[in-house]
């Protein structure tokens, strides 16, 4: 099986993000020969453990005839990361390759590229991997004018034109939803795994009519369950909707009559076009791993005169 | 020392939290002969520990030809504490001594109760501690019609008339300053002990003017962190900024128009009295330590007749 992808290894892409490493080995024609997946994350390494971590996942992959390579993009750019790649700054094309930087291996079987993050400068946001998302979004959907939303720890909204990110906003609301639920005075009354939509929309309308009053009814569910026996299920529904219903008041002006395209992991996916359904707003899904290969190999045809 | 203690020991009172217990060794006319602290708070404490951890920091006070009367505030009081204490409904005075549970003990020295929290359907919420910070406020300040706010983790805004707590409304800010300042992405960018006013003033005016934007504005200060250098002392006054601006605009219905008294720590007071200074409004400040002293002596006085 390991001598079948080493006769077609033709690209390694890699998502490496703050705590998952995903990579991905492709033929020549961009065919998923194998994915091999760890918990080695940018935030569990020093500077000199990424190559490691790298070929715990590929060693035995990698032909010895050639040059390997390798397209990475993620927190493993950051400053904290293997190698710094910098920033491309707003309105700017979702960077590929030609903008990706470098990095020394010792392993000389890799060639090995990190596409750069995108900042905006005032107000001032960043992001680093999801501009890959964007850049696998927009190859496959090159004619796109409207808004992309990725949710997630930190949710991104940003404006597409002409091919290029205009601007772009980040909400901690993933973030936010994964102290509360877990960490605060509210993990008592929000632990289940079920979902009530209703409640979750009418959550989501009261906190975009009322955003001020968040911390206010944050501490409500706790005191309904103590008074009122108010179930979880209700609790952690009410709890994604306050949240997601302050984000899209927040984002208002990013995704009110725009072309909205959702990519996100698929559950997470389905919240948000729920949410936005419920606004009148009919949003397009798409797999954030699907657009991120996509991404990566987009970069890499960059770069690939490069390599011979 | 402790025999001068023993030989005047009139009252304990016992401020118990959920990770703080606190107790004052007072006389007859109710004076403090000492005060004793330690961090055995209820949610470190089974049941059965409850009396051991009091009698860890009392027991060598405690006089051996009588009864000594204790008078409890606090989680202790909740169904996870020693004994369930039960709530009071708004609108109702701040429970004192009348309404106080009276829990088993094994020592025969001791004699004790536990005040009632307070509680409000529709909408849902309670409060445990507050209530005797309140009872003691009104003790000094019985014709205060206004509204009171306790700034802590879980900041109470209470509407006070004729001697009764009308309605209440708990904000989660506290909780969330400490999840988002210690737990979260943005830890990097707010650790300082330095606080910057003008900045604080700004992101609370900023908050309350778009509280829909918090969660973004949140990440802004770590992306801020990131492009253009802010200082972490920026990052932390501009977190309590927009956490409070947020807050207070959800309490507006509370504090508009309305005489102000802020119980709570003199530091956070201070931070609130500021916040509101800035919308125009004066608000008077007390200790929370002083206020749940000032309650738990009146409501001894409610039960000391029952005690001969």
């Amino acid at each position: 099986m390991s001598d079948i992808i080493k006769d077609k290894l033709a690209l390694v892409a890699v998502d490496w993000g703050t705590s998952n490493l995903r990579v991905w080995l492709l033929d020549a024609p961009g065919n998923v020969l194998g994915i091999r997946e760890s918990e080695k994350g940018m935030g569990t390494l020093a500077q000199s453990e990424f190559e490691p971590a790298l070929l715990d996942l590929i060693d035995g992959d990698l032909p010895f005839d050639r040059v390997t390579p390798v397209m990475c993009c993620g927190m493993v750019g950051s400053r904290q990361g293997w190698k710094e790649a910098g920033y491309m700054t707003v309105p700017c094309e979702a960077p590929g390759g030609a903008k990706a930087t470098r990095a020394e291996v010792q392993d000389q079987r890799l060639a090995l590229w990190i596409v750069p993050g995108v900042k905006q400068i005032g107000p001032d946001d960043v992001m680093r991997g999801e501009e890959t998302q964007v850049a696998g979004f927009l190859a496959q959907n090159p004619d796109f004018d409207g808004v992309v939303c990725l949710p997630g720890t930190h949710t991104k909204w940003a404006r597409i034109s002409a091919k290029e990110i205009v601007s772009f906003q980040t909400f901690m609301t993933g973030e936010l939803f994964a102290l509360l639920s877990k960490q605060s005075v509210l993990r008592h009354s929000v632990n289940t795994a079920e979902f009530d939509g209703d409640v979750f929309r009418d959550a989501l309308s009261d906190a975009m009519s009322r955003p001020q009053s968040i911390a206010s009814k944050l501490f409500g569910l706790r005191a309904a369950h103590l008074v009122s026996d108010q179930s979880l299920s209700h609790g952690k529904s009410a709890l994604s909707g306050y949240l997601i219903g302050m984000e899209l008041a927040g984002a208002r002006p990013y995704w009110l009559g725009m072309d909205i395209a959702l990519i996100g992991a698929p559950a997470l996916c389905d919240i948000y076009k729920d949410g936005l359904a419920a606004q009148g707003c009919f949003a397009n899904t798409y797999s954030a791993s699907d657009m991120t290969l996509a991404g990566l190999i987009a970069a890499f045809s960059d770069v690939r005169e490069t390599l011979s």
